[in-house]
Formats: C-alpha cells, structure tokens, sequence
C-alpha cells in the first residue's frame, strides 16, 4: 500500500492534524501517514513548497503526498490531485503544488466533490478521503476529471551570467542556516576552473566548503547542501541571527576573468 | 485493533511522550498510536478538553483515548476508564474527561492497580499498560470495578434567549482565531429568519459568513466552524492579537425584533 | 522487527526529519519508527542524552535507537553501531551515546560505508539505511567493522560524603521542573535514618515528598522521579522561572550528624 505523507500549517496545539489523520484511518486503520511538518508558517506557500519539493524524492514513487498550506483561499473549491516524477500530491489548487518540481504534472485532476461547497475544513472532508481512497488502490482517474493545467506559481530565479551567478535566501532552517537558490549544477557549468568569490552581506568568502564543520565553531562555511543548493551558515552558530541573512537576501558568486 | 489516540500536556523536547509510547509498544508493538497533541498547555484541562472534544468522534468508535493533562493531582490515586458515545477515554479521574461529551458515560472503570499510590509517572506506569490491553482485546470491565460517577466539570455555559445568545470564546487556535461556545443549532433555532447582528470587542458583524475566504484578506470574518460553533477571525491574520480576543473574552448576537 | 526510535535535533519545520523516515520506508515501509524527540536543543549532546538515556529501557530489548544531535562534527566521518544494554544505538561517534549508560558496550561498530566521506546529511545518507537494515535482520556485524572503543564523555558527578550529597542541575524539562543528578540510591545508602535538608538556592527543605501534589499550587515539592532522580518543581509553576534553578545549579542534601 502507498504511503502517504502530511503537511500542513495546521500547528501542534489543536485539533486539526489528528482530525485529518482520523478521517483517514477511519477509512483503512492500516494507512502508513508519515508527517512531513505541521509547523509550516501559516498561510506561506513559498515555507511550504520549499521543504515539499526539498524531500518528496526521497519517498518511493507512489507515494501520496497530502499538501495543507493556504487551504482555504479565494477559489476554495478548487482541489486537486497532481501526479509530477512519479508521487501524487494532493492539496487545494493555490500554486504551491506548482513549485515543488520544474517538470510538468503528467496528470492533473480536479476533485469532483459534492462537498466541496459546504465545507470549512476540506482537508477534512474532502481531501483525507480521496488520500485514503488513492492510498487503498482507488484509481486517480475515477477521483474527479482531467484537468489541462492548474495554478502554476514562479518561484525565485537565479540571474547566471559568465561572469555572475545572482540568487537569493529561500529558507532560513531550524539551525539559522541561510539556504539560497544557487544550485551546484549550474555552479559547476560556468566556473570552468576559474576562482571565485561567494558574497552576501559584508562577508567575501573564496571558496566552497566540502562539509559544516570545515570551519571552526562560530566561523562562517559555505556548502552546497544535500539537495545541491548553496546553504551558508555558521558552524554551532544561527548565520540568520549573526549575519542579519533572511529570506530573499541577496547572494551573489563572481567569477574571475577567465584566463587571456 | 482499536486504534489509540494520545493527548498530553507533556511538551515535545522531554522522553516523557516516547516513554508512554514505549510502554505500550512493548506490550504489543503491533498498536496504532495516533497522537492528538503534545502542547495542550500545561495543567489547562480547559484547553485539554476543548481539544479532544472536538476531534474524538472523527475516530472510528471504539478508539481508545489516552488522556494525560494535570494527571498529578491531588487525588492521583483516581484513574478512570470511561466509556462514553462508543468511545474509551483514559486517564485521570480529574474532571477533564467530564467535558468532551454532554452524554452521560455509559460505563465508568476505576482501575483497579497495585502500583497506584506508588507512582510518579502514573501515565507510562498505569494508563499506558491499561490502554494497550485494552486495544488488545481485554474486557473493560476486567481493568477495575464499575463505579457510578466520576469528576464532572461544567463548561462555560451559554445563555440564550429570544432577544439575545451570550457566549464567550474558548479558545483561541494556532491561526490567532477565536472560537467561541455559540452553537449553530441553538443560533438557527433562535433566528427564525431575523435579521442579527454579532457583537465583540468594538465590532459588529451584521452577517455571518459561509467560509474563512469570505472576506479580503486583513477583514474580520464570522463562521460557523466544522464543529458547528461560531469563530470569529481575521482572513491571512490573527484575530487575537488584532482585535484582542483571547479565552472567555464576551461575544453577543442579539437578534432584531420579530415583526409586529 | 525491531523498533526503530529516533531523536534529533532538527527541529519541527524542516524537511530534515522526513528526509531520515523516508529513505527508512523507501528500505521496508512496514518499520515501526516512534520518535523520542526533534526539539534537542542544537548540538546540545548533553540534552540528547539526558532524554535518551530516561527513555531508552522503557522499549523493548533489541530495539534501535538512531541518534542524530550534533551529527555534524569535526570528526564526521565516524559513525557507529553500539549494543548498550542489549539496545542498539546508532550515530555519529561523538559522546552522546556514551553517555546513556554506565555500563560498558558489548559491541561496538564502526559503519563502514563508501558515502560516509562525500555526504552532508549523514543521517539521511548512512545512518537511515544503516538502522532500517538493522531492523530488518542484518546482523550488525556486517555493517561495519568491530572497533575496541568508542568516544567517551563523562556526565556531571555527584560528589558523595557521609555529611553530603553535592549535585547539580542536569536538567530543566517542559514543566519548569529542574531534574539533578542525585540519586535515589545513593541518597538511601547514606541516609541511615538520618534527617537532612535539601538546599538550593535560597531554600532548605527538611523532607523528600512522595509525589508532585503532595504540596500546594504554588508550593515547591522535592520528589524522586520515576528514573529516581531528585527532582525540584512548583506544584502548577515553574520552578525554573520562580526560583531561578536553571541547568547545573548545585543542589547539596545535607545529612544530621549521627547520634553519638
């Protein structure tokens, strides 16, 4: 049976979580629901969607991911479930399921619910189900109808020049680790050998480190983190706290003159 | 095998949680332990209550729901299982379990156990092992003697007339909304196609609302909850810090005069 | 199978937490996984093994405890599998294991693993596999190679007289309480009938209570806890903040002079 992981902005200290997670055990008590976080910043897409996209990989494909951030928007009766590299997730269609992979959904269906009005907790009502029903082996097909597209959002791009990589802090983490949207793909492709400088606030740092505890205790390191994206911080210190890095600083790598 | 529910004042970075987990997993590692919340405040049996109240018939009937908020009372000798609409709640005989229902239980066990006086951790060393042999098939009947009452609480009662309902807030959620003991079914009784008004604070709300997304984001909104109780919040804002609810804070509706 | 525990110090609104379950479900999707706790204080070896070491006897023999606080260090190529007590612990070789027993190691391995030098999520990388294979059967011996020791750090002493208990603060959990490192054997050993006063801070209390609600709301108790370490709280307060008790304040037992 496919596993099905939870995320919300629901918070620890009510009732919503365990209200989802019981609709759907009453279903089939045997459901593995794995929680991804329940402290998403409520109402924020962008916190949700970046931790989505940064472990969704790491489950099987067929896995059903449950998305409950912003559920309630204008267009509340608008839900979904999207299958993208494999995994389904299943949530409101506010964008955020847009931003969790850069390819195309291969499927896209709109729930067909007659609930869907009446509700003021379809997490609840409408989406526990249709999890558990997938989950159980339900065809997604027979869920609700194709659909050709849904709400596509854009996240924060990366300026990439010969010269220049330009991107931004897209997550301040638990630790205070500022991670930026500088993938090591695109690093490797233009520095070509060439040295370079990584600046952000006041700092100049010359290299890349190859692990967190390159640099002494509260010295600054530079890594390309374990889903590739350049993540500064401060060894056993907050970089976010120490060095005033939030999300959308600006990060920058210049390159050297090549070689004439 | 019943599923067990888990709700605690015990807060999430100490072994206390993980340590009644153990307990009944070493009884039966097979058990499905679903946990309700872990940050119900400390000692607040209000917000204990509240919490499992309104979640507990989500659950398939005869789920067991181990209960542990203020479980160190004075008469910490007093463990109860009580069997109320097709539904086992454990815990402390401290009043907690006397508010999730306005139904009488229909069974009442006082747990009968050597190690009763003896404990300090009376959750991991009795109400743990008496859940997992619950789930496991044992008769309630078998885990003490029947007794004819238990501690009973009375929640902030509302008052209602044909002029006016007079309630107040009972909690306050994650999202900073305020929701409040006026129930849908006493407000539609007492409507009878009048016109209203919703009073709070310095506000008054001449309507209320099919959904949280009713409004613009940054107005007041009033709904009727999944719970079927009237909660007052501001859409993408936090309705207690803005308009400053907060727990038993008065909320009116006072109904127009019936035509001539 | 074994149970799989897991505690960290990844907080709760990350996707590092999930990223470790998942590679374990990838392994075997039917792994009983519980989680002691992700809200370790980061890199606080001491915290993590305060809680590890409460917890860890609740469960049963056999089961794998995966410890990821300060994962991350100098020596981070150092991972290990070691069979305390008959409980398995797996983690970075950085003194937290060492610490939640006094008893010796039976084995100790060092994982032997081709990843363990390019990874920066090594918890994810090496360890996830390493204890999902555990649980599944493998024998531990062939995931790494024995080795004679491990690294060894030593917990804040007792110093113990026949005039005086001298210990310290080892703890402040959830509630407040403050959690010290006398124990209640020791304090039997040299009691001898003897009365004493128990001094903290600005108080001397002449008696050891049997539980938390044997003083009044807003009195302080003295207990022994249910892992039979003396204990200082305020029945319904905090002693941390009423009485400024904080991590390693002295806490001294003093014992009447025997008659002569």
């Amino acid at each position: 049976m496919a596993l099905i992981t939870f995320m919300s902005d629901f918070g620890e200290n009510d009732h919503y979580v365990s209200a989802v997670k019981a609709k759907m055990l009453a279903i089939d008590p045997e459901l593995i629901i794995v929680d991804i976080s329940h402290d998403i910043t409520p109402f924020d897409i962008t916190h949700g969607s970046f931790v989505l996209k940064s472990v969704f990989r790491d489950f099987p494909q067929g896995t059903i991911h449950l998305v409950a951030v912003n559920t309630l928007d204008e267009d509340n009766n608008n839900y979904i479930i999207a299958l993208i590299e494999g995994h389904y997730f299943i949530g409101a269609d506010n964008g955020l399921i847009s931003l969790v992979s850069e390819k195309d959904p291969e499927t896209i269906i709109k729930l067909n619910n007659p609930d869907i009005e009446a509700s003021v907790f379809p997490t609840r009502d409408i989406l526990a189900r249709n999890a558990a029903m997938l989950a159980g082996g339900a065809a997604v097909n027979d869920l609700g109808q194709v659909t050709g597209d849904f709400k596509r959002l854009l996240g924060r791009q990366l300026k990439a020049t010969k010269k220049q990589i330009s991107g931004n802090v897209i997550r301040v983490d638990h630790f205070g680790n500022a991670i930026t949207n500088i993938d090591q793909e695109i690093f490797n492709i233009l520095k070509k050998g060439r040295g370079f400088v990584v600046k952000f606030g006041r700092e100049e740092i010359p290299n890349i480190h190859s692990t967190y505890a390159s640099v002494d205790p509260g010295e600054c390191f530079v890594v390309f983190n374990s889903n590739g994206l350049l993540e500064i911080g401060i060894n056993k210190g907050s970089a976010s706290e120490l060095m005033g890095l939030s999300f959308d600083s600006p990060v920058v790598i210049n390159f050297e003159e090549p070689a004439p």
